[in-house]
């Protein structure tokens, strides 16, 4: 009974037409154009590198795209026990065509023609969006994006501060800066102004949230702004070489500042708490990164009560961090729980940590799912994924434990898919 | 299959008489008078204030009663997912004769006053008791509690350590002490005196336990008299305004005090690990309070062996904590499991911390639940919502994956609910 | 349904002969004498501790075994919610014949004196490993010991490195190291060449791994050879009197020149990562030691980074870390997921945290379980167990929650159970 409840359940979610609210699409080249692109996604090079490929193999200079997949698939067949592989599977049979239940080196070559085909078509991006049900994605845009030539109704911007706050000791990062703003950071005031800029500029375009990736040792403060200009003054002398301490000042600093400028400009300021990178260094591309799981959301109590007008999107790294998030979520007005975060983005750690959430969260403060997507394919399987997880969820512990009826259920895994970030996120 | 036996093993728990061994009620006002006690609960308060009503609203000093409900009702829409809210509606049903499965804006005024008129009955307290099955519960009292006045044999002292460990500092605190012992602490012999003095009190009016609450920093160790006497004596002349490091030195001492008093006394000490207060200072009263999942039960080390002859019923705030509690119950013969603390009171994390301490404590040493609760209404919603988790877990991991019978899981549970509370605090 | 899916993957699975990889089986006296050798397994001794038997009653000196099963069984009720009682009752039944579900004070002794009758038999190590369905064992070997006199196919060698790494500040270790392989420890060379000369020894007799148990604390680094030297001359003069920052600096150096000879000799180092020695130190033996799972892999980055040929099938001994475990296996092609440990191995977190491996960590890197056990007689409940909770994970998150057929299901069991264990360890 269960099964076909959760199936019921499953359909009217799947009805529902969505907005990613966190992806890293390139707005001008959306979709994929081979299936290396599909291929070359850091959860498949990662995997396929974990399972004995070599990173010169994956990431050979000039390599034909043809090549890269067949390469990659020598090592699918150690890989096929993962939920990655099945975003890989599904999203073959509902966007590609593909009839079988297993991608390997037998059988990748009709499967790439294929895609290669659909991909050709000068509406594919549309095509996708279509067929994932998707009415518009966030994309994730550098600080010095023109936000030029593409509709911000169907990719809305977000500002990516990570270079802002932990970078601008190298001169690249202030030059893009100044390119951006016409600001040249030479002390506080104008470090500020390029910031006031940035925003303006990002507003002015339709961005709907600021968001940033942070270490599991990062805790905001305010820091003064004597201590500020003391610090910024090193950077401005020694770039990367500036002391330690001069640059953890400027990243309190920055962060502090972009979190007043989200106040003024009423925009969301997504946190994604926990990241520690290039751990592997000899990893693949931007499969190197890991996380200590020893974090935790105390701090960012200060941050928490000093801006309690800014909404707080936060998504975790580690599971064991999602009691956490629950917990704040459930007393700051202005913390939400944010979808389910890269290594927690497997069904058993997003089946523990949604149903928590939903048990204690004020519905209105939880948003379900983002994809994290680079391609736009991607959508469509992981946010099935998502929704097999949250109808198991309604019907065994809301409908079964707790006696709800089916409707309610379904209201409920309505606005954590969509209502939410409609009204959080102000669009739609 | 699986459902029918749950609802089975529920209605034999169910028809147990039980004994709560940890709330928070006024031995001298134990239920509710209106329904602003009961939404005045700060799990609602807090709820409510996280989904957007101001503090301001829900506080305004002199508010009536029906206004207050009327305020924290306009919020119920965003909270109706939670937990907390289906307690609500369990009461309502079970001791106002709600119908209804809604409480909102709509309707909550034909239930306030049916619950008003319920609670005004002379013997409502002992109708509230009656129909939860409950026969006494345990209360935690202040220090300076005269603990007259009421049956001991319902409503069962336990002494509350919290100000005496760590707001010894302040005179007011000190001021309590001398009046509730005739000791004026002005020195070490004089503070044992007073505690003393306390202990003999409590058990002369039938104390069964002793109970504090810690911070994730605290590590319990002894501190020579030496270092105690320098402590107290720089308290009691710069109170609060001590250096922190004298009052760290005269919260072990106290602490450490009250185990040996505990010790000679044969009173459990009931600690509860892990809660930081006023993390959110602007929140409303009692929903300020957060935590740090990063403490260990390693830093009971000293304290579990140096006090073998106490036995330490142990609650933990955040479930990441469970699976030490159940190694460290496993293994110290003085250490007992707990209930379902706070932020962990809910059903995905007691269900996951209950399976654990199943399946690998000696069920002597398990307190299945307490409710927590400040006013008598509770105790039947929370107590049944850790039944039918309890018949859950017995119905899928002892039944189902282990084969055992029903009976021998009915039993089991039965001794976690109630026959461990009578054993371990030597009640009913 | 999903119970006769179940139970047809669990039929299927363990119709498999298995190598178990990890164990501490004296090669010499495999199986057990009398059921005390049984009941003194830690596992029972704690726990019978835990819930109220004396230490000196289970340890006292020349104490009769029958004695000793007698006074053990006296806590056995208390025990029977336990998993580890299950393996008890699980093991009598298959292995002594016993017919009851209950082994307490009043039906002991008949077991008693059947097992002893059944483990009289001269091949009754033969018929446990038979029945057992084990093909083979891996020990878990002193650095010293001769290897001598045993059938390394059935019983292989495994090199535990923790004397070396942690005690060689006691004299008596480093006279057991001269002695076993002819080198006196005077110097950095000798030092090395001793460490050498065991690897050679053990490979020679086929060992087939390294392991070493790790506390929380440690994190492994490469220290200079001068550094080494001073913190070896210290050690060698002043013994376990050492200043401690020599005697970390010798396990650094130790650990690290362990993993080099592990590269050099394509040994997998088997790293169990977490635990706290002789926390209760009352305790019986063996059931003394604990942990602090605020433990991080981020830890071992160094380690990992540097030693990209040597396999490290890692075991943790806290559920919360692992996560942690599975996503450093899923970027880190030398990072192996191994068992489950200790506090860690029973049946919640088992699910739990085998769950998380199998959907996210490539197939090829994961090593389903090890017993662990001290006597043959516990692979058969030990294993079992787990193969029951392979078999509910393979039915309800690969067949039910994404579509697998049972043929793939079991596949993926198979793999984890035994293919993994002959091709990462190269044996079988």
């Amino acid at each position: 009974m269960t099964e076909q409840l959760r199936q019921r359940l499953y359909q009217e979610l799947d009805a529902l037409l969505l907005i990613d609210p966190h992806t890293h699409i390139n707005q001008l080249a959306p979709a994929s154009t081979t299936l290396a692109d599909i291929l070359g996604y850091h959860y498949y090079t990662e995997l396929a590198h974990s399972a004995g490929l070599a990173r010169e193999e994956i990431e050979q200079e000039g390599i034909d795209p043809r090549e890269k997949v067949a390469r990659l698939m020598t090592k699918m067949g150690a890989l096929s026990n993962t939920i990655q592989y099945s975003w890989l599977l599904e999203m073959a049979q509902a966007l590609f065509g593909f009839e079988g239940d297993v991608i390997d080196q037998d059988n990748w070559e009709s499967l790439y023609d294929a895609a290669a085909e659909k991909m050709a078509a000068p509406d594919w991006a549309q095509q996708v969006l279509s067929k994932s049900k998707l009415e518009a994605v966030f994309l994730t845009n550098d600080f010095d994006d023109p936000l030029e030539g593409f509709d911000t109704g169907i990719y809305i911007p977000c500002l990516r501060t990570d270079d802002l706050v932990f970078k601008l000791a190298e001169p690249a990062v202030r030059s893009r800066l100044q390119q951006a703003t016409n600001y040249s950071v030479v002390d506080l005031a104008s470090l500020r102004n390029s910031l006031e800029a940035l925003f303006d500029h990002f507003v002015a375009h339709q961005a709907r949230a600021c968001a940033i990736s942070l270490p599991p040792g990062f805790s905001p403060t305010r820091v003064s702004d004597g201590r500020a200009a003391t610090a910024l003054s090193a950077l401005l002398q020694d770039g990367n070489e500036a002391d330690l301490n001069h640059q953890s000042a400027i990243a309190q600093y920055v962060f502090w500042t972009l979190a007043e400028l989200c106040d003024q400009h009423r925009l969301p300021f997504d946190l994604m708490i926990g990241v520690n990178r290039s751990v592997y260094s000899a990893g693949v591309y931007q499969g190197q990164d890991l996380y200590d799981s020893r974090v935790s959301l105390i701090q960012y109590q200060e941050l928490f009560n000093a801006f309690e007008a800014v909404t707080f999107p936060i998504s975790v790294l580690a599971s064991v961090t999602n009691q956490e998030l629950t917990s704040y979520a459930w007393i700051f007005p202005n913390v939400v729980t944010n979808g389910h975060w890269w290594y927690s983005n497997t069904p058993t750690f997003i089946e523990h940590d949604a149903a928590a959430r939903l048990e204690a969260v004020p519905r209105t403060k939880q948003i379900g799912y983002y994809s994290d997507m680079y391609k736009l394919e991607f959508a469509l399987p992981k946010f099935n994924m998502y929704k097999r997880i949250l109808a198991k969820i309604l019907a065994e512990r809301f409908v079964v434990d707790r006696g709800w009826n089916e409707e309610n259920a379904l209201d409920l895994g309505k606005q954590v898919l969509r209502g939410n970030v409609e009204r959080i996120f102000n669009v739609g």
